[in-house]
């Protein structure tokens, strides 16, 4: 076989067979075939795609280049869930303590953020000592005795898609829905829970511009579940604004602190119900998703959800008097309200702008090795919707230096007004549970 | 700028700028742009193509990226010709001492075959002592003493086109009628003639398999002749079935000098005498084409064209006794003629398949490391639209082993034949002389 005429196929827009896909991962991770070969590959699959059944095989082959977790150590259902990554996306933060409240064991392996979307191992390490790097029995006792974790990927998931996302990055082949799904679906499968919940987002701040790719993506992932056997639901939502109110490392751990504590802002509370809803159901802890919805409710307003936070943070060696009282996390030097200059119903609130101006007061990454400042960010007093009076803040800016005129040229950008009111949009476009 | 931005520029069909084709060719001959970079905008090209104005600056950038001959030492107007390969094409070989024998200097600079289709310095080759690498003085002073010269392109003529000739060779980017182009014509015009004939071949044996592939690769390299202010001409022709009657090195030697004797196949004259009055319309040699043809059929038969090849073979330092007395050339152990078992017209003859057959003789290389036999090849002794008879010869195949059966059914296979007369089917497809 010649990967040249493999090349040559898919540039044809013919399927590949599995024999091929195979040569192409295993010789790729053996660097037996160069980079120089596997992005023009790629190429022509973000032109000629793939198929179901092609998706399903390059994820399976991608699977099995690295370790595949066993975590039959942890009793019951194991679920996890992913998302995406949107602005202002602290979900797992909440979600993960609400439904391991409700019984449910969530063994969750998250990633850092890249760009001006937050990972969530980025948002935990804002709680001083918080360790993302534990070892597998650390990890299975802890699953087991209190329900929960939130860790990195260990290095030995998934050789394949490491060396494939290096190259997609600096190749322009990151966009290509395939190629998407199988990076997604291999790293979940690995992490080897039973179920998975995915929060395929959409909109000018997601990876996924319109709600019609982001359904094709969510699709395909679903058909790789198929083939996996696994139990795989998506929720499709809108990321045209941010979630919630905070955007920011440290920030977004006190929203889900207040969430918690049943003070979380309307979408994001939205959300984490209607997600853990489906995580419950997974789970068969729950008969429907009105008793799932209640039984998640429960846990914010009996503080069980706060507890199962308190429980994590500790074990995972966290300093909890940050969770008791959330202003000992990281604080950035100067809080700067914005004033609106107009009066009207905010009309648009672009997300990706707004993660973008968090980024440069330092609370994201631009590449790999940049580190990111716990403390900075924004918290939005207005959103999708509310009336402004002129005058009234708009945001709240944390962030170590003053604000320069292009930053805050930019931030008034990200507002636009209407004189009439304007419809709320959906945040939860569509639920896909086959 | 930043490599990857340009291939997501053109993975998304935009074209390209002046500065941004010149940051690619420039920083890939420089080695500071990586080969998995350009294999995949290289993809990327071939699903999006580029327009007339960018595939000019391709062309500028990769000809300046080495070494431009002058040719003001030779007297007069310079032609070069060159043809996009095919089947038993041994046209320089006659075309050139034709041309020169008319007065017009041909000073010509040819490759190396790979795959089916041989070189023009591999054929030259076959005979004995004849070299093909010339200083620039001595090209010069030949080409002023005799009027012609065939030599290999020197290193330092477009490295930008060898780095990436041999890129596209294996990922599967050499099918792109831009690419194609910019390479055939950066070579053309880095080697310094004032007038480019081109023969752009079509049919299964070619590079491009149809008559309306072949006219837009011609109509794209007279656009960059445009750009360059240089007469460039074309004749396109159909390569469905081997060009002449000889394929193999020596044995194309001996046809070329056949047809300077005034003994050459019907299709193969008449292409040199199509090409060559095209030439000496270029060099302003004749006023009309039937002026031309008549000067050019004038040296077939007075053998001036043949004293050319001598000179030339002796300038070259080769040994003329073999152009003499051709029986001296490289001759194979043994001459098989093949029967036909077949009664018919001759409907098609399958030029690739002809071609593979020759290579698997060891006329031809699979890989740019192969040693070429000169002394193989087949000599066909009907061809298309000929009547045959059962038991008469076919073809004398000169071959050092004995045939096996896979080589003899596929070369029955690559005649079809037919009841009724067919008609035969025009070697010149069309002529662009804009």
């Amino acid at each position: 076989m010649r990967f040249v005429d493999i090349i040559e196929k898919k540039k044809e827009g013919q399927a590949l067979s599995k024999e091929e896909i195979h040569f192409f991962i295993d010789g790729y991770v053996k660097e037996e075939i160069p980079d120089y070969q596997v992005s023009a590959l790629l190429m022509a699959i973000c032109f000629q795609g793939m198929n179901e059944q092609e998706t399903a095989w390059l994820c399976e082959e991608m699977l099995y280049s690295g370790d595949v977790m066993d975590l039959s150590a942890i009793k019951g259902v194991k679920c996890d869930k992913h998302s995406t990554g949107g602005v202002g996306d602290k979900t797992s933060l909440s979600l993960a303590p609400m439904v391991a409240a409700c019984g449910v064991k969530v063994a969750k392996m998250s990633g850092r953020g890249l760009g001006h979307t937050g990972g969530t191992l980025d948002k935990a390490e804002s709680i001083s000592g918080f360790q993302v790097n534990l070892s597998e029995e650390e990890f299975f006792k802890q699953v087991n005795d209190i329900g929960l974790a939130i860790i990195g990927q260990t290095k030995s998931l998934v050789p394949a898609d490491k060396k494939l996302y290096a190259l997609r990055d600096v190749t322009a082949t990151v966009n290509s829905i395939p190629l998407i799904a199988s990076s997604i679906m291999s790293k979940k499968l690995a992490s080897g829970a039973d179920t998975i919940l995915l929060d395929v987002k959409f909109g000018e701040g997601a990876f996924m511009e319109t709600s019609e790719k982001a359904e094709e993506l969510a699709n395909c992932m679903i058909s790789i579940g198929k083939y996996f056997h696994k139990d795989v639901r998506v929720i499709i939502s809108n990321m045209n604004q941010p979630l919630g109110n905070a955007i920011g490392n440290a920030l977004e751990v006190k929203e889900a602190i207040a969430t918690l504590q049943g003070n979380g802002p309307k979408d994001f509370v939205e959300l984490c119900l209607e997600a853990g809803s489906i995580m419950l159901l997974q789970a068969k802890a729950a008969f429907s998703k009105e008793q799932a919805r209640a039984m998640l409710k429960e846990t914010l307003q009996n503080g069980k959800a706060y507890e199962k936070l308190v429980e994590m943070v500790k074990a995972q060696h966290g300093d909890v008097e940050q969770i008791y009282h959330p202003e000992l996390l990281p604080q950035a030097e100067h809080v700067i309200e914005i004033t609106s200059k107009e009066e009207g119903y905010v009309k648009e609130l672009h997300a990706l702008q707004l993660g973008l101006l968090a980024m440069r007061l330092g609370a994201g990454r631009m590449v790999k090795e940049d580190v990111v400042d716990p403390s900075v960010g924004i918290v939005l007093h207005k959103k999708d919707g509310d009336y402004v009076q002129k005058g009234e803040s708009l945001a709240s800016v944390h962030t170590k230096q003053n604000l320069d005129e292009d930053w805050l040229k930019d931030f008034y950008d990200s507002f636009v007004f209407s004189k009439n009111k304007v419809d709320e949009k959906p945040l939860i476009y569509k639920i896909i549970e086959e």
